[in-house]
């Protein structure tokens, strides 16, 4: 049992921004973090001058490796015209900017802070696919790297486990990858814009242009099946089973609770927060769950008062296919062992009884890593305000959305239900 | 003008311990902090169950560079057996630790969680001195280090237009760096632990032990003016101006202030915090105050009701000479160009009206810089107790301690006031 915690002062959310996903090699951190900054400043519907911040938290991770930076915090304070408002940098690998998030929650709730802006960014890009597979790998997992794991090698061995375990296949997680590709078709921020089916349909407008044979799927499945179109990582994880390397920042606007309706007409409340670490691969007693989530999940519904029923969407870290099916079992959306299934009946699509990363999720609207967290909470504020366009969730009513992150091979990992009232 | 804040719900310090400060090849990160947990869990009085701890901040630096490995939040937390309680990772350079500590008095003032283990660790010894000079260069000066300097450059000129406004020299610099050996060699934990007078003698000893000839100084100064035994490191940082690479951890124990009697008879409460951002010497007006010091000072003055006049004695970051002098300025113990005055008078001596570094600082004690933070606050903790043996402050009534931690070249700054009631 965990205990049930509540916070001395509530929390809102008036303001969230991100900048688009993708890979940009003329844009660093700074250049990234001030879009999302800008985007998340003109999204509060009454206006806030930025001069009225207390402090800032921000979420990164890979900066110390790729760009031999770190001290984002300072940086960022500056870059935003801000100092000397305190600013202070959270880590815990690719959940940095959930915490950021956390950290924000309490400065507000401990009754010191009455405004604070909390964000993640990072700035993958300029390096190569090798040296960011061993810098993510050096960062995050220290016993798996000594037997030679990169992430896509653990989380293929999750996804092993997991088929032994539940008799799942490879087609399985073929579902996830089909829906994640659909919902970010609908998704103007997000690195691939494209269903499997505009996949498909551009290499058949290529090939055909380039006087090539033209390849023939008979559907969206066969695509991926076919090792030329989606070749192998780390079995079974293929080249659709994995997120990219990806650019990007997000920022999200907190303040007391009593504060957020001189801001928007509009605002979310933090109804539960939850954290949890773990041990990493090479002390779990089964591969196919994640005691951090687990505790994560128990921490923020008690905090709540809810249930897995109660959240009617969530965004859910699924940097591998695999690892959004474990996630919707651990937060309890789905037993053990019905993840899959529930991909495969269409439950978690956008117009299931349980939307799952409408976002596009981190294997569509991209990962980068620091900037995660946050851009997860910027989906749930977009859906819960009916304002995510043509992905919106078909449900007028939206009252309770949630974002899951993950850190490592499992090292951290967070929850946060968002409520609007 | 900086608005009074308030916490919530009162923080208090029930516990403290920290290892040893040196260069220990033989120990990592996880066996430093180690060492300090369990001097941290024997420093209860009433003792505790560290299952009762609810969540962890570890404040770090540096093992992103040097050990290549992240995420030691959730690495700690395992080494500790505390998983799956939440773990976060704090980083503001230097200033690490001391982030860590604020942000566990956020969680615990917020009434999210009632008790708290926050703390900092550095493993610097494994890496040539070139290579730390890089590491810490790149990850705390952007601007500065695209000019050449390195840390000791940068103290440098900061103290080369010290000396050109004040009409202050490398004398005054001398009475610090005497004091910091002073009290280091009554501290059982600092690294050098050997007054000036003691590495005099020692050099004479060894000099006629292998039939050299004798080295013959009249005083302190007189030895520290030679530039044999004292040998420039970057004008008019002198090696004795220098604070050492360091390993070392600390920890220290938060309770809700209610809770506290229950752990100690004699706890410590948080009466000031104070934390604040800076640009950098590239766009500093003046390179001899810190407008980061400055804002995290008047920060915590407004939230204890106190002024400087009133914080008996302080830690502060002296990680050069220089450092000292000017950070007792900004923190407003002295006034602008008094700082090397009040040094040259005894003022801060540990029999002084306003005794500084009582530890032997950063430069004697050690600076493992993600520790630096938190080891700051145990003298503190052991000061205002009564417990700091031979090095203890003679003035039986100790109530206010305060500790100023630095982060890059004034990126980041605390300020923290702790009080015994």
């Amino acid at each position: 049992m965990v205990r049930k915690r509540k916070l001395g002062r509530g929390v809102a959310v008036v303001g969230a921004g991100m900048s688009p996903f993708g890979m940009f090699r003329e844009r660093d951190s700074k250049d990234l973090f001030v879009d999302a900054f800008r985007a998340m400043i003109e999204s509060v519907d009454k206006g806030v001058d930025p001069g009225d911040i207390d402090a800032l938290y921000i979420g990164n991770f890979t900066n110390d490796f790729f760009v031999h930076q770190s001290h984002w915090g300072a940086i960022l304070a500056d870059t935003l015209g801000l100092v000397p408002r305190p600013a202070t940098r959270t880590e815990g690998a690719c959940a940095s900017s959930a915490i950021a998030f956390r950290e924000g929650v309490f400065a507000i709730a401990s009754g010191f802070y009455d405004m604070v802006l909390v964000g993640g960014v990072e700035d993958m890009s300029k390096r190569s696919t090798a040296d960011v597979a061993e810098g993510l790998a050096s960062a995050a997992v220290p016993y798996e790297r000594k037997s030679g794991f990169t992430f896509p090698g653990v989380f293929g061995a999750i996804a092993t486990a997991y088929f032994h375990k539940y008799g799942a296949t490879r087609e399985h997680l073929m579902d996830v990858t089909i829906k994640s590709h659909e919902n970010a078709a609908l998704n103007p921020r997000a690195q691939f814009r494209a269903s499997i089916a505009d996949i498909m349909e551009s290499k058949v407008e290529r090939a055909k242009a380039g006087g090539n044979p033209v390849p023939r799927w008979t559907d969206e499945k066969d695509f991926l099946r076919d090792p030329e179109a989606n070749p192998p990582v780390a079995w079974p994880m293929h080249l659709f089973d994995c997120c990219p390397i990806s650019d990007g920042a997000g920022c999200i606007l907190l303040v007391g609770e009593e504060m957020a309706r001189g801001f928007t007409d509009d605002p979310l409340y933090v109804a539960g927060l939850g954290q949890g670490s773990g041990r990493g691969l090479h002390a779990a007693p089964d591969l196919t769950s994640f005691e951090a989530t687990r505790r994560a999940a128990r921490e923020a519904y008690a905090m709540a008062d809810l249930g897995p029923e109660d959240i009617q969407f969530a965004e859910v870290h699924d940097c591998f296919s695999i690892a959004e099916i474990l996630h919707v079992e651990d937060l309890g959306f789905f037993g053990p062992g019905d993840g899959y299934r529930a991909a495969g009946e269409g439950a978690t699509r956008l117009n299931g009884p349980k939307p799952i990363n409408t976002s596009g999720g981190l294997k569509c609207k991209g990962h980068p890593v620091g900037a995660t967290g946050i851009a997860q909470l910027i989906e749930v504020w977009e859906q819960l305000r009916q304002r995510a366009g043509t992905r919106q969730v078909p449900n007028g009513d939206l009252r309770l959305g949630a974002a899951h992150n993950l850190g490592g091979t499992g090292g951290t990992s967070t929850f946060t239900i968002l409520e609007r009232r």
